[in-house]
């Protein structure tokens, strides 16, 4: 390794990181589709939107055509206390694999939230607080995206009410205590403390909630409660904007070292994570100006890009949020109670939607059982506890390696490592005690989700 | 702070990072008193160590004159995928106080094992591996050290196997489960599998085991395992060299600004984290090249610095451990169960008792629930969830810099911030519940244990 002057990690100095985000959807010809009121079937306008959502955030989720977003400074000194995220060389992993590929990860995981959330919890706090507001409302499954609002929250003084699917609030009681330390108020839900709860709760007493009803709980406290506004973690547009700081830091740590990636591959839930580590890169790919490979990955579990329909669809369980063109599975889907982790969102970012019907990205399913095996070797190799979400990319960048092993080929690999695996460790237990299975969902359950799409003109 | 040159976060480079441990010993004029054979008297050889630990291990135990160690290439690989661990500027900390003090610590969370036992972990395993060993025992019981000595042995192929005090085995699951993605066999103790684990169970049926049981039985377990030896994370002078890493990064990464602490301030249970931190400027006091105040924080319900005697006692509960001369509260000494994390060993590393009686260092003994105050303070405006045993040193500084407010000094306070409080979120929960208690013992409970010390001539 000596001879590598490339060192293990590439950190970047305050006065390298990016000043402005970068708004992908301004180099694609093929804008990705608007969001359409579900009542009318017209595009939600700018006003309708800014009754559930912050007015800044609005405007940033309805604008295709400006390329950069100046980060404002608050949220640059909040980035700096726990970014640039490092960009890794993997030399131990590619050593253990013994192939000529040259594997990097850009590792989002060095924060107490554990994941790349925090990106964009912090610019959505912070506008809330510009606005005005008292505070926020959101919904968390797993937990990653709670404790990241929750701690851009405790940080700026705004309040924040989560609404925690019932059966993770009781399994996963860790992540529900950092989201108190940071202030928070988390609420088991489906409660009694919106109208919608209790609805779900007169009808279905001992249900143990999904993220359909945390969504719809939280959007009515949000426009019921003068002052406060709903704010989501993944699958907007203004989402995929400020994830773009991951792949604008790992553009620019691999530029200064004259390093061009080959792969570039994202674990694929609703695609923030995917978003903004391709981000830069897609963008160079539009212009023409360079070609990169990018793979999606996504749970064989919940497999939207590569066995959904790209359609209008709901994106949530309850159907009162906006529709947005995607590739889905149908809002009805559940996947598997085996499945461990996030990535378990029916749908797709409508912007990586639009791209992968376009042709500028390749996706693949894998099974959790082989994600699970690949995290655990990954973890005695590199050191980092890998979550779930994050694995799936690490399985897919092996995988490449080992062709390369192959072929002789030594090409530059990039994956996004989202996040630590902490919180997952009951995922791990059941692994290690052989209860854990692959569970892929049947091409007649999809078709009978996919058999509720709305009908949209 | 724009005005302000010195960034958030410092990073080494790896041409900066040191190659070299620094022996502090080797610049003591009273040397740490030498370990004594509790048979005999008599200091303890080489060969009688080398019979339970690594033969270059105990010639680095022995060693009081060298004051420089090559680290080697193996390990410094190692270290750079973790380290440099950051040196931050609290900036946020520094506004939110409104002192004119500058703070900077020094945080060695950012790793699976999320504390700094892994500094010495891996040199631990590291010689272990060298000799031609096929593995290592040792005892973990709050955890960290079992997660950093698993993380170390999983990366070299060593087989490890850990006796974790049962109630923790219980309570604290996902410790366990982490030493197992690591390929570690982890061991509830008290157990079956040794005499006195055995003996222990006969007499105790119902016990849930004690840290000095579970050192016995791994000591027990390295000596009657052909190739096997036994491993101890802190309280070592060999311990306290590995970790003097810690200084070093932080005393090169000051440098680099021009900075000079006035204060620096670690927590102090045996001793690894607040020796390391301070060994190279602890080092220039000794030399009378610069001067520093250091402050030792210890919990109010362990007080071995300030309520302890400096006398020869048994490192372990078990009694078969060789002497050390420290500040002790005896070795059947036992904090409350209401204490929550680690500082709970009844003694002090060697080195630094010395130090400490030799008047080159002060002590302070602080209640928990104005520590886990405290923690919930910092966690919100710096972000990270700090460790229990690391907000001892937190809340130590603070009031440092409350002080430099009423005074109008800009003092500038470094302190060690040793890992992360993920795995800490029970105790937390108690806080915030109000279920937890600040036990300090009393002057009879402690008179009581220091009468068992051992009659030494």
């Amino acid at each position: 390794m000596s001879e590598n002057k490339i060192p293990y990690k590439i950190y970047l100095s305050e006065d390298e990181m990016p000043r402005a985000w970068y708004n992908l959807r301004s180099d694609m010809k093929n804008k990705p589709a608007p969001l359409l009121n579900p009542g009318t079937g017209k595009p939600m306008t700018a006003g309708e939107l800014e009754a559930v959502f912050c007015k800044e955030l609005v405007a940033q989720e309805l604008d295709g055509t400006t390329a950069y977003f100046e980060i404002p400074q608050e949220i640059r000194d909040f980035y700096k206390m726990y970014r640039p995220s490092p960009l890794v060389r993997a030399y131990c992993l590619e050593e253990k694999l013994q192939t000529p590929a040259k594997i990097y990860y850009k590792f989002e995981g060095n924060n107490t939230s554990g994941s790349h959330k925090l990106n964009s919890a912090i610019a959505q706090a912070y506008y809330a607080k510009k606005q005005g507001l008292k505070g926020v409302t959101t919904e968390t499954g797993a937990g990653q995206w709670g404790t990241a609002l929750s701690m851009a929250c405790g940080y700026l003084g705004l309040d924040c009410k989560v609404f925690m699917v019932k059966c993770s609030y009781e399994q996963k009681p860790f992540r529900r205590e950092v989201m108190k330390v940071y202030g928070s108020s988390v609420t088991p839900s489906p409660s009694e403390t919106t109208a919608v709860g209790r609805k779900i709760l007169a009808e279905f007493p001992g249900t143990s909630g999904s993220l359909g009803c945390a969504i719809s709980e939280a959007v009515e406290t949000a426009v019921s409660t003068p002052g406060y506004r709903y704010v989501l973690g993944s699958v907007l547009n203004q989402v995929m904007l400020h994830q773009s700081i991951i792949g604008l830091e790992s553009k620019i740590a691999l530029d200064k070292y004259g390093v061009k990636p080959d792969i570039i591959i994202g674990c694929a839930g609703g695609g923030s994570n995917l978003g903004g580590l391709i981000a830069p890169f897609m963008g160079e790919k539009l212009r023409g100006e360079a070609d990169y490979r990018f793979i999606a990955v996504e749970p064989a579990s919940c497999p939207s890009f590569t066995r959904g329909k790209y359609a209008y669809d709901f994106c949530d369980t309850g159907m009162v949020c906006p529709l947005s063109k995607m590739y889905t599975l149908g809002s009805g889907f559940m996947p598997s109670a085996d499945h461990a982790g996030g990535l378990r969102f029916h749908g797709m970012s409508s912007t990586l939607s639009q791209l992968y019907a376009d042709g500028y990205m390749e996706a693949i399913a894998v099974n959790q059982t082989d994600v699970f095996q690949m995290a655990e070797e990954f973890a005695r190799v590199e050191g980092i506890l890998p979550a779930p979400e994050s694995s799936h990319a690490i399985l897919a960048a092996v995988n490449e390696a080992k062709k390369c092993k192959e072929t002789g080929e030594a090409k530059t690999i990039l994956f996004g490592l989202t996040g630590t695996g902490y919180f997952d460790l009951v995922a791990y237990e059941k692994f290690h005690n052989g209860e854990m299975h692959s569970v892929i969902p049947s091409d007649e359950d999809i078709a009978k989700s996919l058999a509720q799409l709305p009908k949209v003109e």
